[in-house]
This record gives structure tokens, C-alpha cells and sequence, in this order.
């Protein structure tokens, strides 16, 4: 029997997670892909953590050198996270001819290039599947399923720290700030929220997979990014009551004018499949010119969910000889060659506090006409302390017109303040 | 560069998708995957329609030993559909050393153990996305994607013509013979429509996808069929007064009794997932204990999405070197050796037309009791003609339980007649 020898760096959730799939389905893994899965190896500072896990102290290394030179270790799997140091012992691994199955999003997306050249020089996987969206298998639907197709769009909710506070909003009511402090309580987010809130995770995740889907490099600093934090109670419920949840996506579209790559929070239709992802759940719908629109969901982050994913790519290195390159010239130069469009063309949800409403409706409406927006829906509801709450809807029109109108509006006679500017994508 | 010679055999819906896509996107695959594809010859006994696709005359061949005799044909493509002379041509592909992409699901169904047993002996491929669920790349994520996990459940709605009959019952307020005329003259159903409505295009399906789920061969026989052609109107309207809604679903269990696998139409709750695929939409959920649940979603049917899938096996074929055998011994001695549960154990609804409504409720209800059945809900609606129809929605009971009761219950006086039994899938 085939025998594939593992290290596991890290054993944080994810790496915990795999170490334990791995022992528990090793007789599965033996019967039905004939692989005999041997953990070699593991790094990781906090001995108390490894000998929980039930690991024996002789397979604990105390360098990346002693895993990089154990002939017996074929894969090194990098669940640490983070740029460094874990981008240094990924490329000594690669180095040392060792395949490299990762779940690092911001590594990956900040540095595929470097590492995949690396691998390519000394002919060894690199395996990716886990740093996007969990258990769910998008990298290989990307890679494998969707050759026959140019895809038009992708389009998900692909951070679930920001759906499950998004969730609480929507459900049970909570501020921001009460949504956030629950999610830390229950682990499904750090006590610095940033990369998640503010849409760093989406970023990373978004620049690795519309790289797949439009067949060029997308770097992280071509992605438009807003986070979360200013959403509040009475965003979410104006939302509803015009029909929409408000959710974060991460949008990529390949146009006529270009690439256009965004994360940002979003009103999507109630009874859109992704108004109803909730929780930790992700999905990422994908347009495909050929195959029309096929949807992935599952849960996008946890041990067990992104230790399946790790599994699979484990078990995918050591059954298939074949490697995951990117299908496209994957360097800054191909970056550089692409173009983006940045005057995104959507519809707008805008709120605003009022006085005095008789003709301020009639300005607004003209100054968005003056920039050729049009109104769609305009809402109102009953006066608070002398402020009347409003809501406009937009027909689409591109940000720079609707941002030029908002400048405009702030100065109307009874405009008291713009309070949301918001995108809709149906 | 490196050329592929593909063959096409049939140049149906899904053979002139294929084609079509195979033409259209010839620099791309040039470009991402460095792959020349070439098609080198069709076997299409109407010459009008092959030439109708702009295919030149010198590559239609006459035979199927012209094909596999032809040193530049790489992939045989067979597209036919029905088991001969399907079988025998794609046995004769595999012997000649050809590898064999198929779309063909009553084939691969019924033959799949003897066509992989050729494909290993000639160690050449046999890839099969294209047999199930259309675009949606289920077959690459149940063999490579899910290996970590035991697969608990596999539920789905894997045929588009029953499901695009049943949405216009549902939605348009259709019969089922005026939903059926709907789907023949727009090309969703055949003119002999059995294979579909009859549930045995879903059965084949079921028996590909819960084999590679269950890591057992799941033959044909072993699955549980009803069809669609008893639902009517009023099953439609009072499952919706309950939040149901009808589909025909394909479902497999991994249970401590055994596998339990059958294609039925069932009750599903209106704010499940499921209950929103409409139309000729197919939808597959898949329970992992470690990956928890996961949805594929997409087009189940139709000339581009299945000859996407057809053309991803292409490539795949063309760029990886490997193959897609099943991960368990496909063959009849390890089905037999598998346990299979007869007696399903779900929730039912039961429509009855019963007279004198006073006495008839309690006596059902004791008959229910009798048999460790008990009842969720009851509900009647307006009398006419002297019959008052009844709707009972019961709990989880066994099959030859519910059965004994219903014999039971159809000799109850004021029990006109027992008109509908349906199980409930949550």
C-alpha cells in the first residue's frame, strides 16, 4: 500500500481539526483510496495543545528544518495563517521538494506567484482548496468543472464572522456592537475583529477566486473593500421592509469594460437563494456563458469543515499525479495587463434624515435626474424629534454620478443628513 | 503544444452542446490549459443535422471501428443515450486504448462495474460527470471532495422535467397532464415521457451518485422508485396549506440499519432549500459528518450545461494524468454484501375523502395509535357533494406500519376513499 507521510504546521482549529479527521478515517482512507496516511510530524510551540490532541511527544519537531529534512514527510500541510512565518517555511518546504496543502487565505492571496513558481521549479503540488470557503469544494469546481465556460460573474457571501453578526442584526434585532460581541463569545470571531469586519478575509478570499474565474491574476489592491461596522439596526430594517437582506459579498464581473472586483455589504432580494445563507453558512453563486449559473453552499469556516477540505487535498496529492498550477500567467505582469473597472455600475439604497418634507423629495429627485440616476422607490417613515427618516432606492447608475448627487443633496435646504449609502446587487 | 483527439458519438442535444463548446472555446483551452483539442471525427447517422453544426464532411465517419482505429482519436465522447449500441461502443473504445467521457447515465447505471473493469484493464479513463446533474460538478466533489468525511445523506432534486412539471402544478395551478403537454412542446419531456416521470432517470442517478456517496456499488434494483404521475392539484394545494411544497427527490441514507435509498415525490417544508428550486433547476444536498451539509445547485439538464460537464472531462482527461475509478469494489459481490433498509421510516400526509366527519377523525386516530403511528395535524376543508376531503400529516412511523394502518382505515365507516399517500422529507 501506498504510504504518504504528513506534517502539520500548527495545531490551531484547523490544524486540530485535521489531525483529527486523519486519524479517525485512516482505515477509510486505507480501503477506499488504498493510502496508508501517516501524521510524521507536527510544529507547534504549545505542547500542552499537542499532547491534548492525544499526539506523542516523538513526532513534535522543534524546527521547520526538522520536518523539511524527514524523508519520510511528503506534504506539509500549513494551517498557521498569517504572512510569517508561515510564507518562509511554506517556500523551505517546496524547496525540499514536499507537496504543500494550505488553508492560508492571506498568504495565498498575497504571495501565490512567489510560491507557485517555487513549486513549479521543483515539480511538487500546491494545494489550496481550504483557503476559500471552507468545506465547500469552489477551488476544484473553478479549476476542474468550469473550463468549457467563460464565467461572467461570481458572485457569494464568503466570511461567515460577518454573516453570523449580519444574521443576529437581521434576527434577533442586536446592534452592531451587541452581533460582534456575541460572535466573539461563541469563537466565530477574534478578539480583533479587523480582517473579518472590515473585509479583509472577503478580499483575500475574492482576489484568489476571480483569479480562477477570470483567468488572470487579481491582486488584493485592485479589489474595492468596505467592511461592515457602520451597518446599523435601522439599515437592516429598512432593508426588509423594501424586500432586501443586507449581506457581505464579495462580487467579481468580467464586462465589456473589464474586470470589476468588490466587497462590500450589499441589500439582496428576500427571496434571492443568498438572502437566506445565514449564519456562519457561505454560498458562491458562478455565471458560466455555457452552463448558466450553478451555486455552492456550505459552511465556510470551523476545524472539522476546513479540515475536510485539508483532507481532501491531502488525499487528491497523494492518489493523483497532478498539480493545481493556475490556468493563466500567474505573475504581476498579467496583473498589470488587466483592466478593472472602478465607476461600478449598481443600484443604490440611500438614507437620509429630513425636515420639513414637503419639496425636499422634488429637489432630491431632480439633482439625481441632473446626474442621470434615476429614482426607483422613495420611503418614508413617521417623524422623530422633527427628523423624518427617508429612504431612496436608485434605478443603477455609476458611483461616480450617485456620489456626485449625494455631495449635492447633503446641502439641500431640509436635508439634515445622509445617513447610508448602501449598493443593492439583485 | 499537446493535442487531443476527441470522437463524438451522437450529435443529440448534448453532442452538438458539446461540439459547440468545444469550437467556441478552442483558443482558450489553447491558452489556459495549453491544450490543443481537436475533433477528429462524429458518428452521427444524420448527415443533415452534423452538417447543420458546420462539422466537415471528411470527419463524419461511418463506423464505430473507423473511430477506434483512427491513432488520432485520444477521447471518445459518447453522447448516444440508451444502453445499446451504446455499451458495446464504448467497450470497444476503452479495448482500443481510448479513454471514454460519457454522459450516459441508464449505461453507466447498469454498466458501470464491467465498463471500469475494461478502462482498468487498458489503463485508460472512464469520466462520467456529464451522467448526473447536468452542469453541476457532483461526481468530481462526491470522489474528490469529500474523503474526510462519512457521508451520512445525500438528498436531491436530480431530474428537471419532473421538477419543471411540478413547479407549473405549484405555481401555475397546472394538472398534471397540462403541465406535462407544457413540458413536451417546450422539449423539457420526451414524447414517450416514462424515463422521467416514472422516477427511472432518477434512479439511474441515484444509483450513481449514492454508490460513490456510500462507497458501495448501489445497483438499480435496490433503490425504492415511485413516479410522479398520481400527484394532482389538490396533493399541490393542501401540501401548501401545511408550508410543503411537492418535489420528486432522490434520497440516500447511511443508517445503523443499513443504506437506505429511494426516488419518490415528497413533502418538503417551504422554507427549505429544496422547496425553491424551480423549473428544470436541479439541487443536490450532501451530509458529511465532518463537512457537515453542503448544496450544489445549478442546471440539471440541457445542451450547454451537460456539454460543459462533457467538455470539463475532456480537459481533465487531456491535462491530468489520472483516473476516476470508483474508490470500492465495483462489482455485484460488493453490492450483495450490502445491507439495505426496506422499511423507511419517515413522516407521511395522507389525503382521505370521508363522510360524516363527526367520529371518523378519533377512529383514524386510534387506528394510527394502534400501530405506534401518531398524528402532527388534521385538517378538512370545505364539504362538497356530501364528501369532505381530509388531510392527516403524521410522525415519523415505518412504511409497513402506515401501510397496515391505511388498509385498516379504508374499511372505516364514513371513509370514502383513501386518495393520496405521500411522504414528508425535512
Amino acid at each position: 500500500m501506498k504510504k504518504v507521510g504528513v506534517a502539520i504546521l500548527g495545531l490551531g482549529v484547523v490544524g486540530g481539526g485535521t489531525y483529527n479527521i486523519l486519524k479517525e478515517k485512516k482505515n477509510d482512507f486505507k480501503k477506499n483510496q488504498g493510502l496508508d496516511v501517516v501524521v510524521e510530524a507536527v510544529l507547534e510551540k504549545n505542547l500542552d495543545r499537542a499532547l491534548s490532541l492525544g499526539i506523542d511527544k516523538s513526532i513534535i519537531a522543534s524546527s521547520i528544518e526538522e520536518i523539511v529534512t524527514n524523508p519520510a514527510v511528503d506534504i506539509v500541510v500549513e494551517v498557521m495563517g498569517g504572512v510569517e512565518p508561515a510564507k518562509t517555511f511554506v517556500l523551505k518546504a517546496l524547496y525540499s521538494g514536499k507537496s504543500v496543502v494550505t488553508s492560508n487565505k492571506e498568504l495565498f492571496a498575497k504571495h501565490w506567484s512567489e510560491l507557485e513558481a517555487e513549486a513549479k521549479k521543483m515539480n511538487v503540488g500546491l494545494f489550496f482548496e481550504a483557503s476559500c470557503v471552507g468545506g465547500v469544494p469552489i477551488i476544484r469546481t473553478l479549476i476542474d468543472s468550469m473550463q468549457g465556460n467563460k464565467i461572467l460573474s461570481l458572485k457569494g457571501i464568503i466570511n461567515g464572522t460577518t454573516n453570523y453578526i449580519l444574521t443576529k442584526m437581521s434576527t434577533a434585532g442586536y446592534s452592531y456592537e451587541e452581533a460582534l460581541k456575541e460572535a466573539q463569545k461563541l469563537g466565530y470571531a477574534e478578539f480583533n475583529p479587523t480582517a473579518d469586519v472590515e473585509g479583509f478575509d472577503a478580499t483575500y478570499k475574492l482576489s484568489i477566486l476571480s483569479s480562477l474565474a477570470f483567468n488572470t491574476k487579481i491582486p488584493i489592491e485592485s479589489i474595492h473593500r468596505e467592511g461592515i461596522t457602520n451597518i446599523t439596526k435601522e439599515d437592516i430594517a429598512f432593508a426588509k421592509e423594501l424586500g432586501y437582506n443586507i449581506k457581505l459579498l464579495g462580487v467579481g464581473k468580467n464586462t465589456d469594460k473589464g474586470i470589476e472586483v468588490r466587497v462590500h455589504p450589499a441589500l439582496v432580494p428576500l427571496d434571492s437563494p443568498l438572502a437566506s445563507v445565514s449564519d456562519s453558512f457561505n454560498a458562491v453563486s458562478i455565471v458560466g456563458d455555457n452552463v448558466g449559473e450553478i451555486m455552492l453552499y456550505g459552511r465556510g469556516a470551523g476545524a472539522l469543515p476546513t479540515g475536510s477540505a485539508i483532507v481532501s487535498d491531502i488525499i487528491f496529492a497523494g492518489t493523483h499525479q497532478t498539480y493545481y498550477y493556475a490556468p493563466f500567467e500567474n505573475n504581476e505582469k498579467g496583473a498589470k495587463e488587466t483592466k478593472f473597472v472602478r465607476d461600478f455600475n449598481t443600484q443604490y439604497f440611500i438614507k437620509l434624515s429630513v425636515k420639513d418634507i414637503t419639496g425636499v423629495l422634488s429637489k432630491i429627485s431632480g439633482i439625481f435626474a441632473k446626474n442621470d440616476v434615476s429614482i426607483e422607490e422613495a420611503k418614508q417613515v413617521a417623524e422623530k424629534d422633527g427628523v423624518v427618516p427617508m429612504v431612496i432606492v436608485t434605478h443603477s447608475g455609476p458611483e461616480s454620478a450617485v456620489n456626485k448627487a449625494i455631495e449635492k443633496i447633503k446641502t439641500v435646504d431640509g436635508v439634515v443628513s445622509v445617513d447610508s449609502i448602501l449598493r443593492i446587487e439583485k
